[in-house]
C-alpha cells in the first residue's frame, strides 16, 4: 500500500506523519520501525514541511542514464559512479535557495529520483537491498557547474554540489511504490526542461542500493540521488521557481534567488 | 591552556570529559559550549574511547603539502581541493579495521592532522575561522588506492575513502594548541613510514577552515582531514598496527586486518 510520509515543524516542535489528503496523521516512535499513530491530525497547510528524512549521508550518482551518457558521448560505467554531498546542503521542500555569495558562475538544476533507506544495510544482496529501501522522493541536485573542472588535476564534485541549500528533497517519502514506471520532470519557471523515464537508468535503484552497500553501510534516512538525465540547464533569472515533479511521488518546489 | 577532550562509553552509556593523566574528569552539557565538570572521575583504562567528536561531515584534503606535490609532480592548487568521506567510515581509536570483503587490492594508510570544528561557521574570515576551531586530532585516512582511477571518466575519491572503518580519529581533541610546529609521524608495525611537518601545508588549518566555510556551513564536531605528505604506503601483512603519532596531540593506534 502506497503511503506518503512527511516530517514537519509545528508550534516549535518537529514531528512526522502520514499524508492523508490535506491532513497529516501524526505518528510517534521511529518512522522506519513500526511508527504509531498518535491520534492527532494537523492540516498540511498549518505546518512547515521539513526534509522527509535526516540523512547521515547523501550519495549522488553520476552518469546513470543511458540517454545522457549517449548525448554526452561518455562510456556507460561498469559500476555505479558517485560522490557525496554534504548533509549541510540539505534544505526543506519550499525553501528559498540563495546563490552562494562566493560563487558568481553557472548554477544548474538537476531533477532526480531519490531513494530513502529504511534499514541498515552492509554487503546486501538485491533482495536485501529491496527490503532496505524505505521509499522514494524527489530531489533537486543543485550544482555549481563551473567549479567541477576549474582545477585541471582534481574534479571538484563534492564542492560543486555541497553549497548550503543545494540539496532540497521531498515533499514526502513514498513507500510501497515500484519506481520503474515513473517519469521525472523538472519545470523551471513553469517551463518543462526535463522529462525522462526512471527505467532508462543504467543501474536501477535496487541495484544501486546493493552495490553501494558493498562500499559502505547504508543507514536509515540516508538519501541516494539516482542521477539525472537530459535537460539539465543553467538558472538565469533573478528569482526562479524550480519544480521536480514525479507523478505518484509528488512535486518538490523551491525558489532559487540569484 | 592545552586540554585533551575525549568521548567514551562506560557501563553502556556514552560520555565525555577531560583527560587528566590516567583519569578522565567527566563533564556534562555540550563539549563545545561551556561543559560542566560532573565531579565524577573514571580511569582511562576502564572506558572504551570513542571517536572524540561526532562529525556531520568529514572533509578530506587532497594535495595539501608542498613536499608531496613536488614528489608527485603535480601543480600546487590555487585553492583547497577536497572530497567528502562518509560518516559511516568513522571508527574509534583502538578499533580493528577490516579489509572490505568486496575489495582485494591495495589499501594505504595516510596519517594526517585533523581539525575539529567547535562553532558553526559560514563565509568566515580567518579570524572567525580561528575562533571556530575547537581543536586538533590525529586521523588515519585509509584509502582503497586502486579504486580511485579504476574508471577513466570519473575519479572515485569518495568511494575509495568511505569503506566502514576507513576514518579512525582521536584518541582526543586537543584545544589551546598552535599546530604549526607539530610533526605528523605514521608507524606501520613499529616502523616509521611518515614524518612530516604541519608547517609544510600549502593551506594552513585556519586558511582551510575559512575557505571551506565559503563553500558550506561548518558545524560543531565536523572533521577536516588536512591531507597527507610523503610516505604513504600499502598495508601488506595479514595483521597490522598503524599508529598516527602527533607529539602534543597523541597517538591514534588501529589494527588493520586483511
Amino acid at each position: 500500500m502506497m503511503q506518503h510520509w512527511v516530517r514537519f515543524r509545528h508550534a516549535g516542535e518537529e514531528g512526522f506523519g502520514l499524508l492523508e489528503g490535506n491532513a497529516i496523521a501524526v505518528h510517534s516512535g521511529s518512522i522506519y520501525n513500526s511508527p504509531r499513530p498518535s491520534g492527532v491530525h494537523l492540516q498540511r497547510d498549518a505546518v512547515e514541511l521539513l526534509p522527509p528524512s535526516q540523512p547521515s549521508k547523501v550519495i549522488a550518482l553520476w552518469n546513470n542514464f543511458h540517454a545522457l551518457a549517449a548525448k554526452l558521448g561518455v562510456a556507460e560505467p561498469a559500476e555505479p559512479l558517485y560522490l557525496l554531498k554534504a548533509p549541510s546542503s540539505i534544505t526543506r521542500p519550499g525553501a528559498t535557495v540563495n546563490r552562494p555569495p562566493s560563487y558568481t558562475e553557472r548554477v544548474v538544476y538537476e531533477g532526480e529520483l531519490g531513494i530513502i533507506i529504511g534499514k541498515s544495510l552492509s554487503n546486501g544482496s538485491e533482495t536485501e537491498a529491496q527490503a532496505a529501501i524505505f521509499g522514494y522522493t524527489c530531489v533537486n541536485d543543485f550544482t555549481a557547474g563551473d567549479i567541477i573542472a576549474r582545477d585541471k588535476t582534481f574534479a571538484q564534485w563534492a564542492r560543486a554540489k555541497s553549497f548550503d541549500g543545494f540539496c532540497p528533497f521531498g515533499p514526502s517519502v513514498v513507500t510501497g511504490i515500484d519506481p520503474s514506471g515513473l517519469t521525472v520532470r523538472t519545470m523551471l519557471n513553469g517551463a518543462e526542461r526535463q522529462n525522462y523515464r526512471v527505467d532508462d537508468m543504467i543501474f536501477s535503484p535496487v541495484h544501486l542500493v546493493a552495490a553501494l552497500s558493498r562500499d559502505m553501510t547504508l543507514l536509515p534516512g540516508d538519501l541516494i540521488c539516482c542521477g539525472t538525465s537530459l535537460g539539465v540547464g543553467a538558472i538565469k533569472e533573478p528569482i526562479n521557481t524550480v519544480e521536480v515533479v514525479i507523478e505518484g511521488i509528488g512535486t518538490l518546489s523551491n525558489s532559487f534567488v540569484q
